[in-house]
């Protein structure tokens, strides 16, 4: 079977295989289960590094990919159904999808930390089925109105720039503070977007490829700089005085994950500073530890996004404080997700978008006149 | 010269070479230059592994002893002069003092965060002398007024105690929390101390010497666990089932600096915890970033002490909600500095401290009746 | 009808009819409609003067009994029944009960604010039926198991407990800090008690009834202080000096919503603290507003209890860090309830506790052995 | 003596008589006491509302002139002379001046709350002179350098304009909410601008004059609302609707201290919103206080400013985030100070400034090429 073979009542997905190959199959049309739930026809779904990961490795840490699993949950789409009390949404509404749904009862939810919900089901990661389908089920607190003259192509962004917000918004008050970025990836840059938003008055992107750089000032980025074969410790010495910060960055946002960034990184926060991971590499990385404890440095992991991060998304897309023009490089059509993942993995353009079976092209990129 | 050489109006100090032997000499006497300041006459002083570490090593990261300096900060003592302006103190008030002067006026001390003062000078850091001789100079706002029924000996646990206040409250509200303290040496055990005055349900003191654990739940302790030759991972796993807590501990306390011993931590602290760095051992350490960034943890150097640390530390000894009983088990006169730097570098006892010159026991020990 | 008619399988309850008179009905038995329901059997139910203002006045602001209601939300009883996942929660258990239902997906709600909730199903709050009756439902995330040495009748304290714990925990840290309490009724005395378990130095309890005050030093009060018929500012001068705390207090919590007493607190709150207004009593009060500006003071509204706070409130029991005992002054069986209510509005003792139909004295003052 | 007496070397001040007149005297030269010591020659004031009230009613509060005071605090100089260890402090620095010269030791100061300085020395607070002369004295710590696209007539706007950050701040995270703003005068509007600047989407001016209004929107402000004859109540009902906020603002900040707007703003806050006192009127107000317990707000007095706050005023000015062209309407020479303060009396324009003794406009209004 192909994408082609779908008809406007199946509910045609990309199914990726254990071992690491796409098939195509009609899935069971999703139903309204409870009186909450909104059923969504996906328009766009961008990729994620995590969804080329479980392609490529089968898994990530405990999440294994046991059993076929639809990737994808970086999406928005149009509402098609909707039960009684999905308040705020009806059918016909443009939304960006937040791909995590979590029980909303254990303690971590009731207390306002839902990303780290004892019972979260998210897209995409095993077992639960992501977005690369035709129609997906989600509660009505994952639904998200997208802005007027925001595509259903770039509103697919929507979930990384939730990634951002929330590692922002961890780092606090950056009014008029200096922000280090590493790695100008989508994640990256809509760091630099968001905490240029916020308010820093400096925000230098830091990465290997000078290529990716290069587009960086367009998304918020005030100094760039590309790390050399030298030291962390020296590329932290190098890039503050490049960025004019002798006292150190007031806030480092690492979405690498890679150890020399950390280094590098930890070596130029100032004292007092905080340290956000938002991208994570390997799982254990060798740290200057003596730089937190003498600097008094605050470093978090960054998961995922809670309360408010989609809306506050949203809101700054609405008031046009982050722009995401351009960031969609390479668009795909649904019988083309293999060639998409492979696209991704190659790491060529910043963001690939993949649209739902059928979707015209005009229904991708229309805004709302 | 020798100890005994000295006179009351003499400031007879211990003296550290570079090079690591100690001499004695008469320093001149201080002053009041400012009418904010107050001369000490120096009772007691515990030794801390700093000093120890600069006697046998001759330095501690950047800081090094290149001109002979006088070592020792945890110290207590008697006003015997104060300047016009030294509010709330008198002559013949019995005080725990401060070690460190900050500047006050730079950015970092404006903000509330003096312990980063960008001009610190703290006693026994070089090239500023320490505590170990007869009189001392500190500001108004560096002594606290001892409670009644604290002796001069025991007060010099006052300054550790403000490493755990500070390292606790790092940490946030501990009420009903768990709290898992690696280290049962003084800062450890205060750490315990405290934790369970701020209102942790468990404690639990981790060691790999079974016999510092024995004294832990004099000071605070619900739990004991003696680290094995296991895994860290697997060292967390039996600690957190050995304490009932099975889906991790809120808060971490770090008072080694010890890599199994953090990697231990951050698999041992709940999502959503905190996990607080208060010992400082290589500069370098290799951690499982993975459950930083999976748990969303907040992992936070703690660097001495800052606004209000003092203040609390003698409050929760005021109050009775802090024992210090027991915790002095070595005492020196003022001409057995070497020995007591010997017996702390042998690890024996818990806390070693250092008398004055010509200070009496009844002296170090009296209480206010 | 009357209570004695009941048998166990009713659903014996004690309805308010608009007017103000009470009668016993038998409801229908509550079932298991979700997964996470339990069924409680009613054993004790403490009375707060909410409950008496609607019998007496028949509504508190917007709230309006309009329709016979069940009164009645300090309540604890026996589970009898569960869902499939009412995780954690099992027949037999002892609980106290949270009175609130929060939506769980509101904004508010997924923020950690379910106090805040726009659909809030609360006790005892028209149109929303109390537990004033034999079974009650409530959701798995409302059952908090008891400690075993408390009894279900003390347990009937854990709600104003947890409105306690609520109040102090928005005051911030507390450790070796002032606190001043308005108030020495049921929730006064528990935030006195709350106050010094959170680590405060100071804790004034105020009143203007000389009797409840002999009891505060039972409860955490440090200080008590009979306010006098001099202006608000004299009292606060007054008790300010009577505490020996001439810079003021650090914090205030107002359990009394009297306007002298609010104007004291600000009177007498410290440059910098913080002003709790944890009752209500009419709608709009004359404050000095000149006070909280010129000291920078906090004032915030305490609205019942949020996310942590039973658990907080349970673990300050169970720790045996408050102690509750004596402040169950009146019992009355469930065919009193009439009496029990005109008690309460006479202000005669403490606290008032109703037992459930046919609960035997043994059951509601057992403890686990 | 008029002002047209002065030279180069002498301290020309404009003086007023406590009853309320102004007389023009030369003032002894301040001089470097101490090596922190910088002395800046004034060349722009703006007046503020307490500097009239003061000549006006001849106190506030508990601040009584009751000798000759020189008024002026919102000041910007050149820097003529400064002590050694004035860091970052030069000669010819164009500069603004804080106004409040902290003792830098108290615990308020040292906790970082230095506007509740216990031993705060503040410009034209009695019996403290102010900047309404030649030349002044101040601390490195309260010099702060002028962007080079801020002329020093401008610069007269940082103290206001740190006002309204220190409030901004006060409210916390700003991103995406609503804020509503009572009072168009200069603090009402800077703190509409400081909003928008930090994040928030909708800023609302309300007045009850329409021509302030009018330049609102110049300043950040999204809608405008002019207070009606209707009730507060019905104000706030009306306002809300007018800007599309059903569920209230976020945040409110009153500039105003007039009771109406107060009690308007508790009714237009949204549960769980913030509400910060700027200005200051009568020392009593009546508010609804039912508002804020159910609502859960917290009301917080803002006090001048405090760490930070000037630098991220220069900041915002820096990065142009905040527009200030035009909020200086009059401008007065040093010799028409009578006349100046009258106009602000008579509440013409929105600011006014009076410039040093001999000041040419060229000096004042020139930036940096």
């Amino acid at each position: 079977m192909t994408a082609a073979d779908s008809t406007q009542d199946n509910n045609l997905a990309a199914v990726l295989k254990p071992g690491g190959s796409f098939y195509y199959e009609n899935r069971e049309l999703p139903a309204i289960n409870s009186d909450r739930d909104v059923i969504v026809k996906i328009i766009a779904t961008g990729l994620c590094g995590s969804d080329v990961h479980y392609w490529q490795h089968g898994r990530i840490g405990r999440y294994v990919v046991e059993k076929p699993i639809i990737l994808g949950h970086e999406s928005t789409g149009i509402v098609v159904a909707c039960g009684d009390r999905a308040n705020g949404i009806a059918v016909g509404d443009r939304v960006a999808l937040e791909p995590g749904v979590a029980c909303n009862t254990c303690d971590q939810c009731r207390k306002g930390r839902y990303n780290l919900c004892r019972d979260m089901r998210f897209a995409a990661t095993p077992p639960i089925d992501g977005t690369l389908c035709t129609y997906y089920r989600v509660p009505a607190e994952c639904c998200f109105k997208l802005p007027a003259h925001i595509s259903l192509s770039q509103g697919a962004l929507v979930e990384p720039l939730s990634v951002a917000v929330h590692a922002c918004r961890l780092a606090g008050d950056l009014q008029t503070k200096s922000v280090i970025v590493f790695g100008a990836g989508p994640v990256g840059l809509l760091c630099c977007a968001v905490a240029r938003a916020f308010g820093a008055t400096n925000v230098i992107a830091v990465d290997i490829v000078s290529s990716r750089l290069t587009v960086a000032s367009k998304y918020g980025a005030t100094h760039t700089y590309q790390m050399s074969d030298a030291s962390s410790e020296e590329n932290a010495s190098d890039l503050l005085k490049a960025a004019g910060l002798e006292d150190g960055a007031d806030v480092i946002l690492d979405a690498t994950g890679a150890e020399p960034c950390m280094v590098c990184g930890l070596h130029a926060v100032a004292p007092g500073g905080t340290f956000i991971q938002v991208g994570l590499g390997r799982p254990s990385v060798t740290v200057p530890i003596g730089q937190i404890c003498d600097k008094e440095v605050t470093l978090k992991g960054s998961f995922r996004y809670g309360p408010g991060d989609f809306q506050t998304a949203v809101g700054l897309l609405e008031a046009k404080r982050v722009n995401v023009d351009g960031l969609v490089t390479h668009n795909y059509s649904f019988s083309q997700v293999e060639e998409a993942f492979q696209n991704v993995a190659n790491r060529v353009g910043i963001k690939s978008v993949i649209y739902g079976p059928e979707v015209k092209g005009e229904t991708a990129n229309a805004v709302v006149a």
